[in-house]
């Protein structure tokens, strides 16, 4: 793994290790945004509050009763590929590799919001995570904040797992033991790591995580707007060969990556050698799945000695198209547009 | 008036010069984000739009015709008196002087809006204003962006007044030729320049003036949330005597200043001249307006030489009374403690 933060523990996948359709646990990116809580396994309890007609609270014990179910989805953090920005800017300096694929085992939120018995006028569910911390730069609340996001409650009561397992073993204390939301599809911020309360709300959270952070400008007839970072952007990675590499003129080499989108699966990947001017079509591995990843490869050959630019662009089944373009409004966030990858050919 | 910033012009009031109820227009504080856009009288309108069932532009000469209204309302930059704050925090360093209070003239928002046939679903009005500029500091949208802030529907139809006059001549540049809006108690930044665009919504509007600026932390039971700045707080200033001003012991000394609140009048002003261990009342001049400021003043001996730290404190008809402590949850702005002004005797 890639430091890019000792403490607290930010580490990426060298990407181009990707071998497997499922990312093994060892090689999954972990970004914390305070120190990993130490939480003990008995006293922790998750509390489900707000406006619901029963709040409750649950053993770890209590949520493994439950019905478990076993989902596959892809995570990246919303500043993956920030090293690609020119001119650089604030964040976690993430390459490639701040994305992997798990398989994530736990209980259905929709089961446990539906024994909550939530008000009719609930308008999002809101994580909160056990870690916390203070925030030193303004605008940031006094005092210590705790990590939290919200998802509306169509996509809580949708397809949200609050999971225990990850890859068929309990949470490791990186990956947010002994419960983390996984919310398929949307950026990693939204899959809360030690998850420790659901709070229903029905007026639109606005927390430092949804706002000042994790957030972008979208345009509509009023302006542009700061509206809470959801969704992940269709976006094929190359995963080799690496940026910069050396590879050989005049043999074959295989160019290998994954592709991903959300609420929706990757149709097309095509591949171009040549910064962008032409484009030819990879073959996609395996079925798909919505919300997972799809692996890639293709062949090619570098004609003449030289340098070459590549680039992989990603086409889903909603319609959407990788961009070629960066989005101006996206700020720190959202780099998805087809990234270039320097090699030379010898 | 001292100048805070040169271009774009930030001019403030040397507070000092207190001398009447009504500000004078030339000691009138002038905030502006970007230039002074340059507005052609005759090609100017005033577009009302989104959630309503007849949009409609008026000419100035339309908005004249219309009945008239006189208010008085005193407005204060939600960033005045930021200087006392240690460490010293981002933004134009006012002193005490970014407040005034002005009679305005125009006609009521209401009386605009019934005629436009506002949507049953309007939740708020965003005030478009003419002057635009690209921002710098991320997060920020790209590109050129307008000054806009919103207010609710139940402001809207109350008290808010689209003012083509200041203490009885047309605006002046500075203030927002041809009309700009005037929202009674809210901080300044409300009070919309140069407004030519009024656009109904009926989403809460998440603009760069409402989020990234001009807004602060309010804890409720799901944690701090941005929220904009709105209301002014109550708040007494003291403009005379100066910060370090040298006085002279066992002499009768004439300390003033004015006093504000929102939604309702100032009924007390206290004066401590021992950094806040005792209080006696000030004299409270004039009859109480509700959202004008009320001029006090208080007769002091220092009975002996040495330093003295004075401070004045507001108490309003909702019975808020200033406070003493700097809220940490404010950010740059609602400066709104009791501040201390240090005089020597001599």
């Amino acid at each position: 793994m890639i430091t890019r933060e000792k403490e607290p523990p930010n580490l990426e996948m060298p990407f181009g290790a990707l071998e497997s359709f499922v990312t093994p646990t060892e090689l999954f990116y972990v970004r914390c945004h305070f120190p990993i809580p130490k939480i003990n396994e008995r006293e922790w309890r998750l509390k489900v509050e707000g406006k619901v007609g029963r709040p409750f609270e649950l053993t770890l014990d209590e949520l493994r009763e439950m019905p478990a179910h076993t989902i596959l989805a892809t995570l990246e953090c919303a500043g993956n590929s920030r090293v690609f920005l020119v001119p650089k800017v604030k964040g976690v300096q993430w390459e490639l590799g701040a994305v992997g694929n798990a398989e994530w085992t736990g209980v259905r939120l929709r089961d446990v919001l539906e024994r909550a018995q939530i008000s009719d006028n609930a308008h999002e569910i809101i994580f909160e995570g056990a870690d916390n911390g203070t925030i030193a730069e303004l605008p940031r609340p006094a005092g210590k904040v705790n990590f939290a996001r919200s998802v509306p409650v169509e996509k809580a009561m949708d397809d949200v797992l609050l999971a225990f397992a990850m890859n068929g073993e309990p949470l490791a204390g990186a990956h947010g033991f002994p419960l983390r939301a996984v919310v398929p599809g949307w950026y990693g911020m939204a899959s809360v790591k030690w998850l420790h309360r659901l709070i229903v709300t029905d007026q639109p959270f606005n927390g430092y995580y949804q706002s000042i952070d994790y957030a972008y400008w979208k345009r509509d007839e009023n302006g542009p707007v700061l509206v809470p970072l959801a969704e992940m952007q269709v976006k094929a990675e190359i995963a080799r060969p690496g940026n910069n590499e050396v590879i050989s003129a005049n043999s074959k080499y295989d160019v290998r990556g994954a592709a991903w989108t959300a609420a929706a699966v990757v149709t097309k990947v095509e591949i171009s050698c040549d910064g962008g001017k032409s484009w030819s079509e990879a073959t996609l591995n395996g079925d798909a799945t919505e919300n997972a990843w799809r692996l890639w490869e293709f062949e090619w050959k570098a004609r003449a000695p030289g340098n070459y630019t590549l680039m992989a662009r990603a086409t889903d089944s909603r319609g959407r198209v990788q961009s070629m373009e960066r989005n101006a409004d996206a700020g720190t966030y959202m780099i998805s547009h087809c990234l270039p990858i320097e090699v030379e050919a010898r």
